[in-house]
């Protein structure tokens, strides 16, 4: 587990012929009815309580995590979809990393946190680092990355940056998301030339400087979205040795074309996600065998256009 | 509780004469020992296990709530202290959210998430909206109000804000960070002129504009380090009717005369929050006494140098 997580990474992408990265993000609105019932607790209940919920979104993920398995590198859990249910939600999430974790996946914990000084150490502790002063079962969710949001500058990140160097762990910084809004702060031009993005992303070249691996890819990588693609080939350019996070695809209407210019020439050095457009390609009693199709559909159409 | 937030923290202020946030931070390795020797789980063990821990840390902070409840209108608890500690720390940050709201504070989850769409509406829902689709015992946090990080623009902030308006919560945006490395980004030039952080300023009034309540500010503040005191009053005249929480009062160095200039000519209009300093002012038996005599030393300078 000490190993480079960059290689670690580009060793999955190769074995599985994949650059996808399924976004677990369970949504109690839009998950298969047929699992809602199980879950129920009574006869009338027009809705369920905290356990119920997370129990379901539990249920829904290992479907999914065994479906879309063959297909895929890594799973990216969204925290936000596990954070509303309170302590079973955050066992819930446990449970997911670890069973992604046993089917051979890796695990994004897709976190966004940032931070400072002592409370930038807790959150890398409590997603890829060891917490202070504990004893026994030390791994909490098991993750082998996390993002970071890198507002707050170097000594946000640099806690976490200790973490992938200590325990072979990896991030992906925010440089570029992929939302309308990014364009209102992302997108400033700065009077010294370039943009907010531009700027980070050369802190990112910074900060990866010394966990770049045997891949010639560093541990320190970053959120590029897929939905700008006129600007993807650029950024790729400042940020030789990056490992990208594409989020965009599917759903919020990237394609193939639209990401290839991340890769390298090899079709190695960027992850691209999706989340709706697989988790939720069924709605019923078959979600998981059409959550499996649209996984390979998608590992096929990137490895076309990267290859 | 559908009251408007910037009201009720005014109330707050005015009632108890104080200006002061307690930052709740609490860390295994800070903590009174005579605390963490109750729950030490065997002899001869060297740390203790999740749930131990969690424990720990919500007995340590019941007792700087009951402590300093007379001298404080509000108190922050800091997310990344309890996430460490998996499903048994969510726990106790949730009774800890209670304890404050029984003792009659404001609480303030410091939890500066950010997202976007869905994501964004999820991390709303579980600090101060509704999860859709549940029953039962709603209010997860009981958190009167929350951080957010603004990076993904407008689409990113506009759920929590959704949740301000139909719940009576408050925000606190990021726009000045209290660390060092906030110069790195947050400080960049604009060719438009003004910075990162003046941009943000003009976004967060423009974001609360719908919020204004009978105090005449809005339940949409901004985060602004006390570090810089030069650039507090700028921020001030940036943003006339925005509540500031400050951050980096005692042991991050700034004092009652350096967070003057963000009071209104009252002493309304912010909060200044301290955490070190406060709670672990004392590092034994009598840690209460300490952090309540600290919390109400603050109380009086803070008071004292605003009227």
């Amino acid at each position: 587990m000490s190993e480079n997580f960059a290689d670690r990474l580009t060793a999955a992408i190769i074995g599985k012929s994949s650059q996808v990265c399924v976004g677990l993000d369970p949504r109690l609105d839009s998950i298969p009815s047929v699992i809602l019932e199980e879950h129920r607790p009574a006869e009338g209940a027009n809705g369920c309580g905290r356990s119920e919920a997370a129990a379901a979104i539990e249920q829904f993920c290992a479907g999914i995590i065994e479906a879309v398995a063959p297909s895929v590198a890594a799973v990216k859990p969204q925290l936000a979809c596990f954070e509303p249910y309170g302590p079973p939600g955050i066992r819930a999430l446990r449970h997911t990393c670890r069973r992604a974790a046993e089917a051979g996946l890796l695990v994004i914990a897709d976190a966004k946190r940032g931070d400072i000084g002592i409370s930038a150490e807790s959150y890398s502790a409590a997603f890829i680092g060891r917490p202070r002063g504990l004893e026994g079962d030390l791994d909490n969710f098991g993750a082998d990355a996390m993002t970071v949001n890198p507002l707050f500058g170097s000594d946000g990140v640099e806690p976490f940056i200790r973490d992938c160097a200590g325990y072979g762990k990896g991030l992906f910084v925010l440089v570029r998301t992929s939302n309308p809004g990014a364009s209102e702060l992302q997108a400033l031009e700065l009077s010294g030339g370039g943009t907010v993005s531009d700027r980070l992303a050369g802190m990112v070249v910074d900060w990866g400087r010394d966990l770049v691996g045997e891949s010639g890819y560093s541990s320190i990588g970053a959120v590029v979205g897929a939905t700008d693609s006129s600007a993807i080939g650029g950024f790729r350019e400042m940020m030789p040795g990056v490992f990208f996070l594409l989020p965009g695809y599917g759903a919020q209407g990237a394609s193939a074309g639209d990401v290839a210019a991340a890769f390298d020439s090899d079709g190695l050095g960027a992850l691209v996600t999706a989340s709706r457009s697989i988790i939720y390609a069924g709605n019923d009693a078959s979600y998981a065998e059409a959550a499996a199709a649209a996984a390979e559909r998608m590992r096929v159409e990137l490895w076309e256009a990267s290859h």
